[in-house]
Formats: structure tokens, C-alpha cells, sequence
């Protein structure tokens, strides 16, 4: 195997780019045979280095100073801001210099970065977000995430699209879950076939047609977390909100639980003896173990790393680039689109 | 006041009809001045009323054998049992001859039978099916339930029928949440006034520039449980998702406490130490409590009761009912369209 050099956007994200650096350097300590292009300011990626393991033969600093931050707005940033470290790290997979690229910055300026320098694969006509999240079997410790696309890189999809996020999301779930013939779900408002808008029932048709994607049916909100599926397929809009609305709950779930435990002596003490359980559910829902989502559809691997990573999360997010290059993602892909 | 008269489908839901019968019993012993026309079996529903407490004169049969159930495809029923419970309710409200109608059953089923039997309010384009749920204000006990609607009794709508669900839900939150000037949101993939599909980004405007509505403006999925808002406003096909989303993850964390809490003794010491505080919030969360959701939109008060409703949350939605007609619900709607 040639040598994999993945670019990372080290300003991106809420603790950029301590996190980002640090995380860098424990991911070049375990993995051999990556090279991480850091695209940052020089000055201080060297001193977080200097001061933390790492690799110097697997790194390489690409200086520069401009950098997009969560509030700026996507569209804007990316036509004012040519030099900023996101669009740089793209760039070097446009241009084939590097072969995956990774931000935990703004989603929009990311999506929009890899689209302006990375080409798409031949055939796809939308590139998707995709969310990674644990499910039901994974929490009973059977480790079975779920991915799901699009979840806001588009509004709406039509069933020709919805098609091939299924067969992007197959390839991308074989590589990195480990499932062999991925279950695809459309999310949708009823189990039945004739259920949703003009693009879910033809792509209900066109997904239960094809020889290629191993097709569930639809599938509605409340089946999510249950992981009955490996792959959800829907149109962006209603992955962004259903999404956020389970998101949501989660948060809602956590202040309560906060919030309760404050008042009575005799629920903190319940809590205390839980502690263990809570901790183990914790540790399943931590986003921070899987490292980051793929926006699919590009030409190279382009993985979003959530916007609070810590170390951790950047060095997994950089280990799910480096697997998705091995095993030629990009080029299944495209295989599964000419099938 | 003169006397409210409401149908009661007594055939249609998990429990039927020994719970709808049993509630509207109760409700008759609660309620003065309501009149319950008991829709369907007359022996069966005179068995029970012989074996339970009920308000005699308040309480009125209306026989049929017919009666369709959770598993009978909606369009079908309504085409092949004419004379089905909940169309005869449904025809009571249409004819005159009562102010609501209420029902457990097939929700698909209901929504028809109220489309073909009752007219709309006069201006309406389309009803919405509406839903009920607690917020994280509820769970803290300030009382704070929001209404969302549409919730799948329409795939895709347009800005205006955006907007009309806003005045109908403001209405109704009005008269049943009590609350005086309902905020409403518009739910959505961003909180920017350009965020979402065509008729999201033109309701927006609408719902902005309008003075009968008082617009927070565009919620995201994870706001949903905040309860930031008191009335959310929706296309059918993200409402229905967005709310089942919601509702899968709440099922999922019971499943896991179950669960988890088999496994060890120091687990379960803990739950039971907790015991108060999870029934707590599962009192917060019982839909039995609210009673049912409106259909808005007709020229009567429909309300859908939860498929699984016991006799109190039936006798809460005959509450919710008698409520609704009181306040001249659908006058207010009426008022609303025209201003």
C-alpha cells in the first residue's frame, strides 16, 4: 500500500487548534504509513507540537492565516476568505496531493470547500451529508451504528438521487461498519410503498428494483434508534430535522436528569449507584468514538468531524479517513454507479 | 350555555369499547350540561354502562355493527363500511346534530371520515392533523405543552396553508393551553429566513409580516422538546417524522432502562431510589393526560384520541372536546381567516 496523506483542517471547530494538533500527533504515534498535511497557522501548530507526541516524519505544516469560523456565514466566507485553511485542505485533494481531507469546522463552509476544489465522482449528481449515529443494537453493546444521508447538504432530492445516496452509503457502511450487505431504509411517513412525495415513492420503487442495494422499505421516525437498518436514505431537509429533533430530545433528557438530581438527597443517591450504567450509555452515544461523518460523492474522502471534537475525536476522525482511502471508497463508489 | 353534544366513536382504538365507554361514563359524572352519544354496539355498550358508573340522562346511543379497524386500509373502510362508528359520528357533527366528535380508531380513518361528513371552515385550504407534546417547561412543571401541526394528514404544503395552520394552532392553544398569545415557530433546517424549501422561505415572510400572528420564527429539530414555542407549524411529511423521531427515542430509552436494570443488583437499588423521579417524568410524558390532538380545520371539534387510550384519556379528550366547543373554537378560526 502507497502512503496515505490525509490534509486537516486544524482551525476548524470549537477547540481549534489545540485539539486538532494534539489529536494529529496521537493519531501519527498509532497509524504508520499516513502522512497528516496540518493546514493552519505554522507558528502555532509548532507550538502545540513542540509541547505534545507525535510523529514528525508523518507531518507536514501548510501555513496560512485565514480561517472561516462558525458564525461566518458559508457562501460569503468561502468567496472572501481564498486562502482559509478549509479551502486549502481541499484543494490539496483536487489536486490529488492528498487523499482525504478532515474539518470539524463550519459544516456549511466545509460542504461548500470540497464542492468549489474537489471534483464529484463521475455519475453523482448531489454530494450528501451524512450523520453517523448509534442505534438501539449498538447501545446492547452489538456495535452497530447507523448511517444516514442526506442530512442537509440538500432541500429536496428526487428518487434518481435518493438512489445513489443508497449505493453511496452501502459502499461507505461496508468499508467503515464492517457490514457486508448494508440494510438500506427510506425514511418516510408510512411502511407502505405508495407512502411520502413523488421522490420517495419512485425511489420505493427504484431502490426495491435494484439488484445492488440490499432494500429494507421504508422506514418511519420512531424505527431510527432502533437499528433495524444500517443505511437511512431521505431528502435533506427531513434528514437535518429528524436529525435534530432526536438530538434534541437527547439534550432535553440530560438537563432534566441534571436538574432532578439537584433537589433530592435520595435521587442522588440513585444516581450515584447508576452511575456505572450511565456512564456505559454514555460512552455508546459519544460521537467522539466514531470520529466523524463523510460528506459522499467527492472524488476523495471528505470526513466532518463534529464542531466539539477534542483530541480524541480529530485522531478517530483521521483513522476513519485513512480507512475509507484504503479501502478505495471513492472507487466503489464509483463501481456501484456504472452497475 | 346551551347543552354541548359530543360523538364518541366507541369502536375505534386498542381498548374498544369497554375503556371509551367506561370513560365517557365517567365523564358524565364529571361534567355537567354534555350529552355523549355513544357510537356503536348498543348491547355491548349497554353491558358495560350496566357494570359502571354513568350520568344515565346525559348519555344517548347511537347503534351500528359496523366499525373499522387499526389494520383495514383507510381509503377502503370508508368506501366499503358506510355505516361504520366513526362515520356515524363524524355525520352527527356534519348533520348538526352534535358540536364534536371524538375518536380512538385508525387515524387515517378518521381524518376521511371527518373530510367526507363534516364541511371545512369556510376559507380553510386543507386540515391538519395536529399533535399534542410536553416540553422540557412541562417536565419542569411550568405546564408548558406545545401543539405542532401538520403531523401527516397532508405530504406537502404550500405558504399559505403554512400559514393558515399557524392561525388555526394559535387558536386552538389559546383555548385549551390557555395561553394567551401563542408563539409560534415554523419548523425547519436553519434558523435564517432563507433556510428550507420554497414554501418554507415565502411562509416565513408571511408569518413575519402578519399581525395575528406573533412569530418566533424558525425553529430547528432540536428546539422541538425545548418548548421555546407553543405552537410548530410544519409541512405533514416532517411533522410526521420529526414527531416520531422524537417519540423513537423515548421508546428506546425505556427499552435500555428495562434492560440495563436486569442485569445488575446495584442497578436496580438505584431505580428504585429514583423510582419518585421517573414517575415523575412519566407523568409529564403521559399522553393519557391530554387527551387527544385536533383535526383543524372542520366546522366541528375532531378530536383524535391516542390508539392505545385507557378510559381517562378518553374522558380527557371528551374534556378536550367540550373544552374546544365552549370556546368557539372554530368561530375563532373563522374570525382568524377572515382578519
Amino acid at each position: 500500500m502507497s502512503k496515505i496523506t490525509i490534509a486537516l483542517d486544524v482551525m476548524g471547530g470549537d477547540n481549534a487548534p489545540t485539539e486538532q494538533v494534539i489529536g494529529a500527533g496521537k493519531f501519527t504515534k498509532e497509524v504508520e504509513n499516513c502522512k497528516v498535511v496540518l493546514v493552519g497557522d505554522e507558528s502555532e501548530i509548532k507550538k502545540i507540537l513542540d509541547k505534545n507526541p507525535h510523529n514528525a516524519s508523518q507531518i507536514e505544516i501548510l501555513h496560512t492565516s485565514e480561517f472561516i469560523g462558525n458564525d461566518d456565514s458559508p457562501k460569503e466566507a468561502i468567496r472572501s476568505k481564498p486562502k482559509a485553511s478549509i479551502l486549502l485542505a481541499a484543494d490539496l485533494v483536487g489536486k490529488k496531493e492528498a487523499d482525504a481531507v478532515v474539518s470539524s469546522g463550519n459544516t456549511g463552509a466545509v460542504i461548500l470547500a470540497c464542492a468549489k476544489k474537489v471534483p464529484r465522482i463521475p455519475g453523482v449528481s448531489r454530494t450528501a451529508l451524512s450523520a453517523i449515529y448509534p442505534t438501539q443494537n449498538k447501545l446492547n453493546r452489538k456495535d452497530s451504528l447507523a448511517l444516514m444521508l442526506d442530512v442537509g447538504a440538500n432541500i429536496h432530492c428526487d428518487a434518481e438521487e435518493l438512489f445513489q445516496f443508497a449505493l453511496m452509503g452501502s459502499a461507505y457502511s461496508t468499508s467503515i461498519q464492517k457490514v457486508k450487505e448494508p440494510l438500506v431504509g427510506l425514511l418516510n411517513m408510512g411502511s407502505e410503498s405508495h407512502k411520502g412525495n413523488d421522490s420517495m415513492v419512485n425511489a420505493h420503487r427504484i431502490l426495491s428494483e435494484s439488484p445492488n442495494i440490499n432494500f429494507y422499505g421504508n422506514i418511519e421516525g420512531n424505527n431510527l434508534m432502533q437499528g433495524i437498518v444500517d443505511v437511512v436514505v431521505c431528502e435533506g431537509i427531513i434528514g437535518n430535522i429528524a436529525l435534530k429533533s432526536v438530538e434534541g430530545v437527547a439534550e432535553v433528557a440530560k438537563n432534566l436528569t441534571k436538574q432532578a438530581f439537584k433537589e433530592r438527597l435520595i435521587w442522588k443517591m440513585g444516581i450515584a449507584l447508576l452511575s456505572g450504567g450511565i456512564k456505559q450509555l454514555k460512552n455508546a452515544t459519544d460521537f467522539a468514538e466514531y470520529g466523524g461523518a463523510p460528506i459522499l460523492g467527492f472524488s476523495g474522502i471528505c470526513i466532518k468531524a463534529h464542531g466539539r471534537s477534542g483530541n480524541r475525536a480529530i485522531k478517530n476522525a483521521l483513522k476513519v479517513a485513512a480507512q475509507a482511502v484504503q479501502d478505495k471508497v471513492c472507487d466503489k463508489i464509483e463501481e456501484k454507479l456504472e452497475a
